[in-house]
């Protein structure tokens, strides 16, 4: 991964929106697109819509809806035909994927105002039909043996009780946190809190992790407006990474450590100039609850071993010292895969701006993403920052 | 769409490869894709696989195959876990799309070394199923009354007719000059010249569109290796563009004016600051005879009414005065979604380097490339040029 260089455009985000995220809706997938989509371009100092390029993030409508060029379905009821479009996949990160399109159109200078909207309408599938359409991530010789994405989950959690004993349930405290905060949010999929016992005792998935450790599939679309040109208040793209993982699980040396993830975080951190001590906000990928344990141990917020008390602890609530997923997360504000990395990336942008009601995070002025595809298969990450944020 | 910023990173290919195209294949996706990237890589100056980035141009291995996330499955088979990958789809798009975005990643400086592989595995589904997964490109208005790609190309080839009266089949003699160049073209899927009377005799698809009007599905896997630093020999991206035109057919003002095309065509030409007289050969999109026709009037190379003429007396011939589709073009080379805009390129870089054996247009030094989604729902163009080329 080369950094950036230095000539080339400073990308930041001018407008942001989304849906609400639900279980499902009568809204088509042009209706979902258009909705988030309005609501960016409102939201932003864009005049006339002029937006030169559209980057929709999906990863399966082919499945779940049987239609396929979303983005040219998009800009027409946009009314923006003429413009440069396309549709970025990659699984469960698509969302972010699309992002990172849209970052390099505005920096190779391919557009000054780049539309990206992500979205999935899961509910259009029956459930064993969207189950077959999500275990397309899985490799195939896995796959072959009827693996799917929560047994893998089940195996890394049961690991990780195994080698560190968290005491109680320290990975079922991600969604006791994660559902409180998706209270406070009106975008939320869910906005009801659990207590622990609610969790423990909810319906085993792929043991140790049961139904309560497991995000949900829901419909909905989020849309970021970006640009070369800063606004009062905008937030700036400080870095953006991709990197691909091992495939098959069985190849990883350490279940635990998940190599994608390590990559890319240090790519962002790198691009960005920022260090651990430096984010105080994150929107990390919790499609199950262990993941999001991992992840903060594989970006290294955590040593090996730690997250889950830190968790306990509530050092990751909104009034700790590093607040995780103070919209919900995936767990509580839905998992729309092609819409999750945009959702993710709205919530830091209006933590950063300080127009996050209710689950407002203290001083926020760096933040940051992790959207994952697969089990590690990609991940995906961005560094946002306030304009005059000293980081 | 903007015009590019000076200060961005010129864009070069550096290495191109691809597979022969067929109707049938014992190769997987993996495989595919994995033959045609290490084809791309020998080609080039790569040392060590330095690949930055990679980007998969694949319109529906979901519905093919039932896979998803290609990127992520070719990155480790290639040895280059911890790449940045995407993947990128546009329909019948998808590669040119995936072209475009890896352009985006080295003018950007995300990436200094970008592999694009394009692929489809079409024949993994049977022919109603397939049909099905293209007729998903449709505006679902239009599918609801039953209509497809091939009932269009039928429309607008009666609409053609009718308009401008060509004498004998100045449509068919399309598929005729295509046949030809691909039976000079090892990679293409047929090999074999046809008369014109084979193609009125053979059965009606779409009146008057008949079999060999259209082109065939195919599988098949082109990769492209692009980087920032010119070689010997190398291509110079230098125009690259996408236009999405109106999506519902019925809301066309005119069916045989493709906006897309137009559009796309003129930014190309804009960015490039060339001239239609400034090109040596050219790559359409005739998924149907009829397409290559009228795409040679969007793109201004002919007066409406005149490219059925031009094509019938030779012009459009490997020896004429404005060569098109010297490698087979889609009728020939094959059809496999997401490859096909690559080998588009391919075919052009082939000719500018002189290594077009047996199909060589005389003195080339500046090709364009054109790749439509659906029946122009979206359109890529590409300016390639040879480095020390005037224009």
């Amino acid at each position: 991964m080369s950094s950036r260089e230095a000539d080339t455009n400073t990308v930041y985000v001018d407008g942001v929106g989304m849906t609400r995220f639900r279980g499902s809706t009568e809204d088509t997938l042009a209706d979902l697109m258009g909705t988030a989509a309005d609501r960016a371009l409102d939201d932003s100092t864009s005049e006339g819509r002029d937006v030169e390029s559209i980057h929709v993030g999906n990863m399966a409508a082919e499945g779940f809806n049987g239609r396929s060029g979303l983005q040219n379905l998009l800009a027409p009821k946009l009314g923006l035909t003429g413009v440069f479009a396309d549709r970025v996949e990659n699984t469960s990160a698509s969302g972010a994927s699309a992002f990172l399109r849209g970052v390099d159109a505005v920096a190779s200078g391919r557009s000054d105002s780049a539309l990206v909207v992500g979205v999935e309408k899961m509910s259009d599938a029956e459930t064993d039909e969207a189950t077959g359409i999500i275990g397309s991530i899985v490799h195939q010789r896995e796959h072959n043996h009827g693996l799917t994405l929560p047994s893998f989950g089940g195996l890394v959690a049961s690991e990780y009780q195994r080698r560190y004993e968290p005491e109680g349930d320290g990975i079922g405290a991600v969604a006791v946190k994660n559902h409180e905060n998706g209270a406070k949010n009106p975008y939320a999929h869910f906005q009801n809190p659990v207590s622990l016992e609610t969790v423990q005792d909810s319906r085993p998935i792929a043991d140790p992790l049961r139904l309560y450790d497991i995000s949900p599939m829901s419909d909905g679309s989020a849309a970021v407006l970006l640009t070369s040109t800063p606004r009062d208040g905008a937030v700036r793209v400080a870095g953006s990474a991709s990197a691909v993982g091992t495939h098959a699980i069985a190849d990883r040396s350490d279940p635990l450590e998940i190599e994608s993830v390590e990559i890319a975080g240090t790519s962002a951190f790198e691009q960005a100039g920022i260090d651990h001590e430096d984010v105080d906000v994150l929107s990390l990928h919790d499609a199950f609850t262990i993941l999001e344990v991992v992840e903060l141990e594989g970006l290294g917020f955590y040593e090996p071993g730690d997250a889950w008390r830190a968790t306990v602890e509530g050092e990751t609530a909104i009034q700790g010292e590093l607040p995780v997923n103070p919209g919900g997360g995936l767990k509580a504000r839905g998992h729309p895969l092609g819409a999750t990395g945009l959702a993710q990336i709205i919530e830091i942008v209006w933590q950063l701006r300080g127009e996050a009601s209710g689950r407002q995070v203290a001083d926020a002025s760096v933040g940051m993403t992790l959207n994952v595809a697969g089990f590690g298969n990609n991940a995906i990450t961005t560094v946002l920052t306030e304009v005059n944020a000293d980081a």
